[in-house]
């Protein structure tokens, strides 16, 4: 196997691997028949599993045929991104609806909201034929989704009735529209992060029960101590000693407790999450195991390679043939031509494993021009660009071109300036094409040549165009120059990347980039409610007028209620709720703490003094709760990467290829270019230096994950339970009592 | 052994128990030898080895007897008390000096901090006299102590000098006088959260840098885009992705990323100096043990029981016989009559483990009148009190008594109904003390009800002397009328402790009180330096004026160079370096970042640009590492207090006291009277239900700690190497050449 590893192109195509239809498959329909002939459908229903599996999907789906078409087109990316498409149009219809920042007929958006209303009743639609009926309604997933659909009409038509005959009336509805994010099937994310804050609830209410007995206790000593002697006692001692216990009590303990607490419930319940995520996944590779076996005699059930190599291509269709017998081999280690259960489970984490394939492949010059490819100057200049030097004198570049940012762009001298720095930017992605090989430079893995490339290109491109807007009509587009301006300083970013150091971290920082998406949900999901009820509270309550305005109004924010008040003396009218936008700034100002209690008593005194309860409530959601699980998160990332960095530990798949990849290594004189690369993007295989290579050599990609699930799964990797899969093997996939498997509780908010 | 436990009082003097002179100890000078005889000078010096490893304490003393009796002496807790009583007025004659609060003229400061260096001295010399005079020079902390008294005196000198001749003079030394906080042999904690930090600043420079990278894109991004257009891009949708995404960077991640990296350091250093200790201590209880073993032929040395009765006695002179007794049988477990080295070691952790003893006694009043308090009127209230009942009434009292403090207390009903609160909490005590008995009820572990009659009593006091100056003379003291306030308020706590999930969080809170001095400490030493730094920097430039001056500088703090800032516009005059109490209350402002960059640039304004690194550095060494040291510190104490709730995690010598107490408690009637006694002080021993109880019983006070390090080694115990031990036992007591240990690289800073 491994030396066939190596020369993967002379068997392109063995035996098993014929076309999917040949070697006399029927379609005998019965899907859990344990024969050695398997149907069309056994591998549909199969490659369901195992992509089920991948992507740690937990949908109880029925097994005919029908339904299995049906839910693969369910799960077809493209129907996913409409779905999230229609949410987005319905969440910004609060732009267009009254109070509108744009406003729009009532028509217009009630027609959009009932197309998109129509796009969700068609998706619940679907998944209603794929799962089995009685499955369906004991989802809460889908009675919510059915449930705000069902509201959202009632709504509209209450509205529109009540507006026909002139009533006041309320979208209380549009309160019910983030709710859909979190209902879709493809917010998994986004439903474990809510548990997550549900489960830390009790342990978080305890500590704010305390927290608010100990502002109440500071405030009763205020009262009595300083309530009515203010002026005088301001500065004294008393204050100072009494200023500091409350900030070092209710500040700086308290804050730390409420991080300690929300962060222990994380971890705790995020840890049980992925261990069942990690048991489901292994019960659907059980399943797909189950209906593509054989059993030669007593033996016991295993699948042949020509079942896998079908399976693995219905899976993963763009999966390349010597990528595919990586992964066989890794499975099949003792070479036997067929695998057990254990061997066939991993086949889902194997497939999430992201396995680069390098091709040594020679420059396209020295193949088309050999002769000035391979002379002396042209290797000299080969070898400069390799050199490290090389890098340092870009650096170097870089950094003085920061200098000139920062100076005057509008002084002619420094505009031509920054042509010479773009000129040598360009000339450097040029080297490096003319020295390394520009398949390899530009595969899909070299992050920072990509970005280099197409900021440099793109910044060509808008000074050109800027350049020739100039010379036409002596106009400067003020949008071009900013896009220009953004792409330089950007470029200062490689910098850092070159900085082993450095590198680190912002390893870790792209690495929980993904489940930042899931906490930007989460905020634009609590925001929008907010900023709905917001709305209706405050609409119109507080006015805006113009720098430039005269109007009599301007001094108290258009409401006498304000007037002498801190919030419209430090001219604070701008933060209302009058519409979508300057409420969620509005919001975000409250999130960073900014002038809280300015803005919080000017809306109180605008309205009642009950309406502080709302900004109260808003500061405990997403101020103590929230945020703080956002810091848990990043606190438990770099735990986790730092622990990854000292141990080197590595999933025991991770290592097994890794063993394997030894055996390839073998074979090579430069064994460590691997690692090197994975490092350092300056040493792309070259003509110069790998001539002896092999033609093909694996990477794995073990430092970036695909999915967020595999960043969860790392950070608890450490502590599952080894045993978890022990007590899998107990399932008896032919015991059909044991087929349908309890689906865990795991898509259900 | 067992039954003797129970019944202590029988065998009050055992044989081995005889007067510390007598059974023919000779006084042979000679410590290390290894006869059957030990002298007094063979037990001194054991004993200060076991006191050094109870109290871990790393001092290289000399072993001859003359300078153990030097070295008792300088562990003495009066002269270490002393000692801070010097460092605290040292401290405190910043308060006097120019520019003082309280000005006093310069030969009196002067002649109070010669004193003071006389005493630094003289406790130099005293150390000096203790250790060995090589390894006294190589200690940094005495060459540090050495260098800020001679650099102290020549500061005086020069400054004396100077100011005699009319020259403008700095008292440049007063900088180092925190340091001597850090220096004293005391300030163990204080060095290693000095380490701490010191270890965790490479770590936190490169996120630092990152951070400031950060900074600077976003900075050169602004000056791009909104630079010379401020007023028009104000709140466009631009500043607001832009404000997002730099609060979203900049606060969010990179602060989370700061407490990562403090965080991280912080455990893994600690975890290896605790590591450290562990080793040190263990090594001194087998120098120990090498000086009182005895040899009987091939077999392994021991120490009998009646040498380590009499140490045990020498180290802890106030130990009980029972508590004694108790120890021994725990380190004796097999009833051999003597311990080997192993069960020796254990000493110190056993010394350190809080044993509280119990004597059921009966109530003095069952004594004294027994026919009347065991009458059933008298027992009918002894049940009552007892009664879960009586804790809610007056929890219920303590409620309605929170909403009387908050109103208006000049009303006279109010204050008459204050009057009937204190007789209700007089008549509380009253009646626990009559159905308790008082010398359980007053047991030294008893916190809250010391709590409660301390808080009461003094009321009582304070209400009657207010009553007395009112009719005396019609006048009310405003300070007794604070105090009473402050009483009342302080009795609402009562109610949260009787929450059990509230008393898990305040145990916490108060275990990790004795470290939040360390911190404290800390605090005081930076800002004390920032504070004298700041003075010589900022005094005078900002003056601030009363609320009724009418002085034409009132306007801008009395320097021109403020005219129109926002500084003297928002009338900060007050946050000035004028003096000692307002730089510190100014740092205090600047630690929660309260107007940061408004004070910054006041005091930039009133001298140069380059002051404010003064800020830039004082927010970075307390806000980004302090503070976040503290953070993680509170989060670890949480931590591992969750840790050992869930799993009952109890260390090998508390689980063998444990055994042993089962064992105890088969004599028993009443097991869970220990266990409720933990949780809940109004189960107290009553001659009611405590009848059949044994005379004696011992608890562990297992949940709260002596000492910060034993909360440190409790933290990290789980994490410790269990086989630390056993490389400890290759260490040999009789080889000459290992005598001299190496002392852990501990007390040097």
């Amino acid at each position: 196997m491994l030396k066939t590893m190596s020369e993967p192109d002379k068997k392109e195509i063995t035996p098993e691997e014929a076309p999917e239809n040949g070697k006399g498959i029927r379609n005998s329909g019965n899907a859990s028949e344990t024969g050695n002939r398997k149907t069309k459908g056994d591998f549909d229903l199969a490659a369901v599993y195992v992509s089920d599996a991948q992507y740690n999907r937990n949908i109880f789906f029925d097994t005919t045929p029908q339904a299995i078409r049906l839910y693969l087109l369910y799960n077809h990316w493209g129907l996913q991104i409409l779905v999230y498409a229609f949410i987005l149009v319905d969440l910004a219809l609060a732009i267009f609806e009254d109070p509108a920042v744009v406003p729009l007929p009532i028509w217009v958006t009630s027609v959009i909201e009932l197309v998109c209303l129509a796009a969700f009743t068609a998706r619940l639609v679907h998944y209603a034929k794929v799962i089995p009926r009685e499955r369906f309604w004991k989802d809460p997933k889908n009675i919510c989704i059915f449930a705000i659909i069902l509201l959202s009409l009632v709504d509209m038509i209450i509205y529109g009735a009540l507006k026909a005959s002139g009533f006041y009336a309320v979208r209380w509805s549009r309160v019910l529209r983030p709710l859909l994010l979190v209902n879709i099937t493809e917010g998994r994310q986004l439903r474990r992060a809510f548990r997550s804050i549900r489960n830390a609830l009790p342990q978080i209410l305890y500590v704010f029960l305390l927290f608010m007995f100990s502002v109440l206790m500071f405030s009763l000593m205020a009262l009595k101590l300083f309530g009515k002697r203010m002026p005088a006692y301001n500065f004294s001692v008393y204050f100072a000693v009494f200023f500091i216990t409350y900030i070092l009590i209710n500040t700086y303990i308290f804050m730390s407790v409420f991080l300690a607490v929300v962060y222990n419930n994380y971890k705790k319940y995020l840890k049980e999450e992925v261990r069942k995520l990690v048991r489901a996944k292994r019960h659907k590779m059980v399943r797909a195991f189950g209906v593509l076996q054989e059993r030669k005699g007593e033996e016991e059930p295993v699948v042949s390679q020509a079942c896998w190599n079908q399976l693995v291509r219905l899976v993963q269709p763009d999966i390349s043939n010597a990528h595919r017998e990586l992964l066989w081999s890794v499975s099949d280690d003792n070479n036997k031509g067929c695998i057990g259960k254990v061997a066939f489970v991993q086949l889902a984490d194997l497939l999430n494993i992201q396995v680069i394939m390098m091709k040594s492949r020679p420059h396209p010059l020295k193949t088309w021009l050999p002769s000035l490819y391979l002379s002396s100057p042209s290797r000299l200049v080969c070898r400069m660009v390799q050199h490290k030097a090389f890098m340092y004198t870009y650096d170097l570049i870089i950094l003085v071109n920061a200098v000139f940012i920062g100076l005057d762009e509008e002084d002619p001298l420094i505009a031509n300036v920054e042509w010479a720095f773009l000129v040598l930017y360009l000339l450097e992605i040029l080297l490096k094409l003319y020295s390394f090989e520009p398949r390899a430079f530009f595969s899909r893995h070299q992050f920072w040549n990509w970005f280099d490339t197409i900021i440099v290109i793109t910044a060509l491109i808008a000074m050109i165009i800027n350049s020739a807007l100039k010379l036409s009509g002596g106009y400067t587009s003020r949008q071009i120059l900013d896009i220009v301006f953004i792409l330089r300083i950007l470029r200062l970013i490689r910098v850092v990347d070159n900085i082993k150091r450095f590198r680190a971290i912002i390893n870790t920082l792209i690495k929980i980039g993904p489940t930042i998406l899931t906490f930007g949900q989460l905020i634009v999901v609590v925001y929008y409610i907010f900023a709905m009820v917001g709305m209706e509270l405050f609409k119109g309550k507080i006015r805006f007028f113009e720098a430039n305005s005269t109007d009599p109004d301007k001094a108290f924010c258009g409401n006498p209620l304000l007037k002498n008040s801190v919030f419209a003396k430090h001219n604070y009218c701008k933060n209302n709720f009058n519409n979508v936008v300057s409420s969620f700034i509005l919001l975000l100002e409250l999130t960073v703490v900014n002038q809280w209690h300015v803005l919080s008593s000017g809306f109180t005194a605008v309205t009642h003094i009950s309406a502080r309860m709302f900004f109260v409530l808003f500061h405990i959601v997403v101020v103590i709760i929230i945020i703080n699980i956002f810091i848990a998160f990043v606190l438990e990332a770099f735990f986790v990467e730092y622990t990854v960095d000292q141990s080197n530990l590595q999933s025991s798949l991770e290592k097994k290829i890794e063993e394997l990849e030894l055996g390839v290594k073998q074979e090579k004189l430069d064994g460590n270019l691997v690692d090197a690369m994975e490092t350092n993007d300056n040493d792309m295989g070259n003509s110069e230096s790998t001539k002896e290579k092999p033609a093909l050599m694996f990477k794995i990609a073990c430092k970036r994950y695909k999915t967020v699930d595999g960043l969860l799964q790392r950070m608890f990797e450490a502590d599952l339970d080894p045993e978890d899969f022990a007590e899998d093997e107990d399932f008896d996939p032919n015991n059909p009592s044991n087929l349908n498997f309890p689906n865990p509780n795991f898509d259900s908010v």
